[in-house]
């Protein structure tokens, strides 16, 4: 991660923050606005990574060693004369470049951004793909997008949690205490009751209720038919 | 989106910003720090999005118009008592219900994040995977971040659920005349009514009720509280 030319302290501390959360270690800065540099550093909580964060006159130093050098830009207005990709196809070469080599992924200023000249040591630019009305973002926030969807692990993307669901005969236990509680309660017409039973049991069937809520759901109805009946 | 008890100015200023980045439109603001609240609105440059942002007493009223609500969290250390899925996954069942209805998106405050009170009015859960070393992210990156993946192919999004789903109020007039019920009927205990309202919550939410349904349901559930209370 290199920063070039960032003025705000917060957003050279945000920066940080967001390397430790996505697992990124080298943080770089190229002629920082020194006095913001100082404060970040000696911020409450100032991370190890922003202690061992180093200082380059330029950005050809500070990519030396990186086999693969990418600019971020929000490409508004500008002639670019770097491929420009998308941040999630961007990530993707990224995450596989890693694996060999080290790769730089560059942010400019908070005003400007990067230079033609910063853009000249690139490989290719990378965009986020934002609103085109609002399409500047602050410092801190874009790395975080960054980072976020490079450390992006498609084996890591859990399925989401299926839960077990109740069996036809606890639903249909719900459905006649509940039909019992209704009925107790002058809610079923007399004249109905064998159209109301059918409506309670489809919509019964339509919560999809899990086997834990189901009896935790009859213990309730039980509890309130009890109460009915007792006190007719 | 809806921040609950959010304290920092910069936050609420920063999460506003990545809302206009990403295409979002409605901030909500449960019961924040009012000095930061009034800070972030005046700032320079702040919104048009900002200065609709509206505040609301408690989290019910917050999501009363919505369909799906999805709390935030970094899970450390803490029993869950909701499904708990991962951005990428979450950001994808958002999407979908985004075409159909409203979807909040809540995150707590800075120190603390969302309460478990808070965590009761939501369907389920979602983390950003990140470092185990470092879990916690910075409020408006963690915005940011959400946004992101929440916008993403939004060309992509799929077709409209099949039925429309019951809104936060009438969700939570169930719930309440369910307690209602149970607490007439003797199931609530009195030193745990809390604790019980919040599993009854839980619960409610966990069954995915249509709008049509909904009131069908509050129907039943009327007509037994009065049956119930009248018997007393």
């Amino acid at each position: 991660m290199v920063l070039v030319s960032t003025r705000n302290p917060l957003n050279i501390g945000a920066a940080a923050r967001a390397m430790s959360n996505f697992g990124f270690s080298r943080l770089r800065l190229v002629n920082p606005y020194e006095p913001s540099f100082r404060e970040a550093r000696s911020a409450v909580g100032a991370s190890e990574l922003l202690a061992g964060a180093r200082v380059y006159k330029g950005v050809a130093e500070a990519v030396a060693d990186c086999t693969l050098v990418v600019g971020t830009t929000a490409a508004r207005n500008r002639e670019l004369h770097q491929p420009l990709r998308q941040l999630a196809d961007g990530a993707r070469l990224i995450r596989r470049r890693l694996a060999s080599g080290r790769v730089a992924l560059l942010f400019g200023s908070e005003k400007r951004g990067l230079s033609n000249e910063d853009f000249s040591y690139c490989h290719w630019l990378m965009r986020i793909p934002t609103s085109e009305a609002h399409v500047s973002m602050n410092l801190g926030q874009a790395v975080a997008v960054c980072l976020y969807e490079i450390a992006r692990d498609a084996k890591a993307t859990g399925k989401p949690e299926k839960h077990k669901l109740a069996i036809g005969a606890e639903i249909e236990r719900i459905t006649a205490t509940l039909f019992e509680a209704l009925q107790a309660s002058g809610y079923v017409k007399p004249r109905a009751a064998g159209v109301t039973k059918e409506k309670v049991r489809r919509l019964v069937r339509r919560l999809s209720v899990s086997a834990t809520d189901a009896e935790v759901l009859l213990g309730m109805l039980r509890q309130i038919v009890w109460k009915v009946e007792k006190d007719r």
